[in-house]
C-alpha cells in the first residue's frame, strides 16, 4: 500500500518558498553534471541529491540494494525493487534531511559531493520505457473533438462511458524535457485537394497529459484489480503528446493515429511518486453510466494537480494559454490500469500510460490548441501581440504541473521543448 | 547492401530433404538445452548450432565480436553489430559447414558440443522488442474487412492506396512459438444488447502476418529512404496477430484496436535473414494509384514466401485452412519503413514491424477466420468433421512459412500456440 511515512517538520537544506521540490516531494530523475555519467537523482529545493554518491558514502545501507541501482542510467532497476525499497528510501531520505539530524547535515565534505546545484545539472530521460499506452480519459476533450469532427452525431461515441478508451503509442520517441525537434513532415490531404502531398505539418499542436509509470509487473494472463492498481504504479510525470493535426486527419482511419503522434512526446524531468501525491487525492467526476464491476473504483482515486501550459515565442516572454487539472479526468488511473489488464496484457516495469489530453469544463482549461482555438477559428493572442492557431517554429511549449494545499506543495519541474524549422 | 555470399555446394551436416533449414538458410534464434542458459543458435537441418560454444572453441575469431554477443539471451547485441558482422558470420559459417573443409568436420568432440539435436532444445523469444508496429498492407484483407464492416461504402478508405496504413501495437505480449494462453476476457457489446458485458471472447481469431526486424537505427528526426530501407532490416519472422473480434468491434472507435490485440502475438522461433531470402525476391502488385515520391520503390522488393495455416483440435489432426503468400502485400517492407520514418520517428534495434493480415485473391488464401468464414457465416469443416467459425479452446494454430525454388528452400520453423480455456 501507499506509504504513510511522514516527513520531519523541517530540513537543513534550503528550500525557497514556492519550490516544486520541498522535503515532502522527493521526486526521482536521471541527471548528469561535470561530464559524469547519468545517474539517479532526487530533487530538493534548488539541488539534486546524487543518490549514487549518497550510497557510496555509506548513507544508504539498505540491505536489498546494490551500488548499481543508483549508478544506473535509468530508474528501472530502482523501481523494480518494489514498494519496500521505495518506502525504505523515502524514510531514509527524510531522516538524513531532517534539520535535527546531524548525520549528513554536519558533513560539509559529503554535502559538497552529494547536493548538486540545479544550475549545474542536465536532466535525461529517466526510464527505459518498453511500452507506452495513451488513454483518452478526459470527457471534455473527447466531447470537444467529437463535436468538431462529427458535428451531426453524438459527440461521445457509445463505448466512451463504458471503456477507458486507449491505444498504443510509440515508446522510442518519448524524450526528456529540453529535447528540441524539427517540425515533422508527413503525408496530408490539403483542403479541397484530390491527391495528398508530402509537407511539413501546418497544424503542430501540444496535448496536456499526465502519465503514470508502472512499478510492479503482472504475470501475462492475469488482471490487476482497481483495488490493487495503485500498488502497481510508481509515480507520475507531465506528458506533452505532440501532435500534427493535418497528418492525423488524413492517416487515422480506420486504425488510429500513427505518424501524427510518434515523432516526439516530451515528459517532465521528474517522476513524482504516488507517496508524494497522497495528500492531494480527490474524487473523480461522477460516472454518468453504470460501469461494469471490474471498473468499480471506490474513494478518492483522482489527484488535484494543476497543469499550466505556456507558449514562449523565440526572444519573447511566455504566455499562459491553458490551466487544467488532473482531477478533471473521468477515468482514474486505477480504472485505466484495471482495464488495460482485464485481458491478461502484461505490464512491464517502466511502461508508461498517459491520460490523453486533459481538458477542463471551461475554454481556458482546454488542453490542446485544437480546442483552445477551436480548429484555428479563434486564434489565441500572445503577450507579444502575435497570434497562434497552432504552434510556430521557434515556439517553446512549457508545461508546469503542481499540487498545492496551503504551504504543502509538490511539483514536477518544467516539461518544455522548442520547435525548430523543418529540415 | 544485402550480401552476395554464396554457400558452398554441400555440407557435412545431415540435412533431410524438405528441411526448413538447409545450408543456405542459417536463421537465427535463441535456444536452451540441458538446463543451460538461453543463448544464440543457428538452425541447420535437424540441429541447432550453439554459437556461444562455436565462439568459445575458437571457430569465430571475428575481430568485432566478444563472447557476450552469443551468450546473450536476445539477438539484439549481435544485430546491433551491423551488416559487416552479419556478413562475416554468414561467410564464416559457410566455411565451417563446407563439406570440403575439415576444420570443424573432423573434430567429433567439438561437434558434440556445438551441434545440438533439435529434439533437445527449447526455443525462446529471440529479441528484446522495444517497439512494435502493425501495418495493414494487404489490399485483399483491407478490402474484405471494409466490405464486411462498411457494406454501404467503398471497401477501401480514401487514404489506403496512398499510405501504408499502420498503428502501434503492444511489444510486451509478443511471445515465442509454443507459449500457450488462456482465452482472454474483455468488454464487449452482445448483438442487440443495450449495455456491454465482461466475458471471454467468443470470436477468437488468428491473423497470418510476416514481420521484419530492425537491424540498424536511424537518428531521431531523420528519415530512411526506400532505397536504404532494406539495409535497416535484419530479417523476418512469421507473426500470428491473435485477435478477439467481438472485443475489437466494441472498443476500436475512434482510436483503433487495443485489448482485442494485445493479449498475445506469437512469432516463429527463427529469424530468417534478408540474405537468405535474397533468391526469393519478386515484384510487388502493381500500384493502382500514383504514390508520392518518398514511397517510390523500384525493382523486386517483395518476397515469394508461402504461408500455410493449420488448425489442430485437441487430440486430432491438423487441417490446412489457409495458404497465402508474402508477395500479395501491396506495400513492400521498404515502403513501410520509409513511411514509418518520414516524420523522423526513430527505429531501434530489435523493433518489429508486422505486415498486417496477408490475404490473397482467392478465398482459400484469406489470412483470418473472419475472412475465411466471412464473419462466421460459412464455417470451416475440419478433417475431424468439426466446424469452426472462430478458434475453439484446445485448438492449436500452426503457421508455417517457407520459400522454395527448385531444391532451394528456406523456412521459418513452425509458429504455433494453443488456446486454453478462460481462467
Amino acid at each position: 500500500m501507499i506509504s504513510k511515512i511522514h516527513p520531519p517538520s523541517s530540513t537543513w537544506v534550503d528550500v525557497p518558498p514556492g519550490s516544486d521540490f520541498p522535503l515532502h516531494n522527493l521526486p526521482y530523475g536521471i541527471f548528469s553534471y561535470d561530464g559524469k555519467k547519468p545517474r539517479v537523482g532526487v530533487a530538493i529545493g534548488n539541488h539534486v541529491i546524487d543518490m549514487s554518491y549518497l550510497f557510496k558514502r555509506g548513507f544508504l545501507e539498505i540491505l536489498f540494494m546494490n551500488e548499481n541501482v543508483f549508478k544506473s542510467r535509468t530508474l528501472n532497476r530502482f523501481i523494480a525493487l518494489g514498494r519496500p525499497a521505495w518506502n525504505a528510501t523515502r524514510k531514509r531520505l527524510f531522516e538524513l534531511l531532517d534539520e535535527k539530524n546531524p548525520e549528513l547535515r554536519d558533513k560539509n565534505e559529503d554535502i559538497a559531493l552529494i547536493l548538486i546545484p540545479v544550475q549545474k545539472v542536465q536532466m535525461h530521460l529517466p526510464l527505459h520505457i518498453g511500452n507506452y499506452t495513451d488513454f483518452y480519459s478526459s470527457r471534455e476533450h473527447a466531447y470537444n473533438v467529437g463535436k468538431m469532427f462529427r458535428p451531426d452525431g453524438e459527440p461521445l461515441l457509445p463505448n466512451w462511458k463504458h471503456i477507458p478508451v486507449a491505444y498504443h503509442g510509440r515508446a522510442s520517441s518519448i524524450m526528456a524535457s529540453g529535447v528540441h525537434f524539427h517540425r515533422p513532415k508527413g503525408q496530408l490531404m490539403p483542403e479541397g485537394a484530390l491527391t495528398p502531398v508530402l509537407k511539413s505539418t501546418q497544424q503542430l499542436d501540444f496535448e496536456v497529459e499526465m502519465a503514470f509509470v508502472i512499478g510492479r509487473e503482472n504475470a501475462h494472463g492475469t488482471a490487476i484489480s482497481t483495488a490493487e492498481a495503485e500498488n502497481h504504479i510508481f509515480g507520475m510525470v507531465v506528458f506533452n503528446d505532440w501532435s500534427a493535426r493535418d497528418i492525423q486527419k488524413w492517416e487515422y482511419v480506420p486504425l488510429g493515429p500513427f505518424l501524427s503522434k510518434n515523432f516526439i512526446s516530451t515528459i517532465s524531468p521528474w517522476i513524482v511518486t504516488l507517496d508524494a501525491l497522497e495528500p492531494f487525492r480527490c474524487e473523480s467526476p461522477l460516472k454518468e453510466t453504470q460501469v461494469l464491476p471490474y471498473l468499480h473504483d471506490e474513494g478518492e482515486k483522482s489527484f488535484d494537480i494543476e497543469i499550466q501550459t505556456f507558449i514562449k515565442p523565440k526572444d519573447s516572454k511566455p504566455t499562459l494559454v491553458s490551466t487544467t487539472n488532473h482531477k478533471y479526468l473521468y477515468w482514474s488511473i486505477a480504472q485505466q490500469l484495471a482495464h488495460h489488464t482485464i485481458n491478461g496484457c502484461n505490464m512491464k516495469i517502466g511502461d508508461m500510460c498517459a491520460s490523453g489530453t486533459i481538458s477542463g469544463p471551461t475554454p481556458d482549461a482546454f488542453g490542446s490548441m485544437l480546442e483552445l482555438t477551436w480548429r484555428g477559428e479563434r486564434p489565441l493572442i500572445l503577450a507579444d501581440g502575435s497570434k497562434r492557431k497552432f504552434i510556430h517554429d521557434g515556439d517553446t511549449v512549457i508545461m508546469h504541473a503542481f499540487a498545492q494545499i496551503g504551504s504543502k506543495r509538490v511539483g514536477f519541474g518544467l516539461c518544455k521543448s522548442t520547435v525548430l524549422p523543418s529540415i
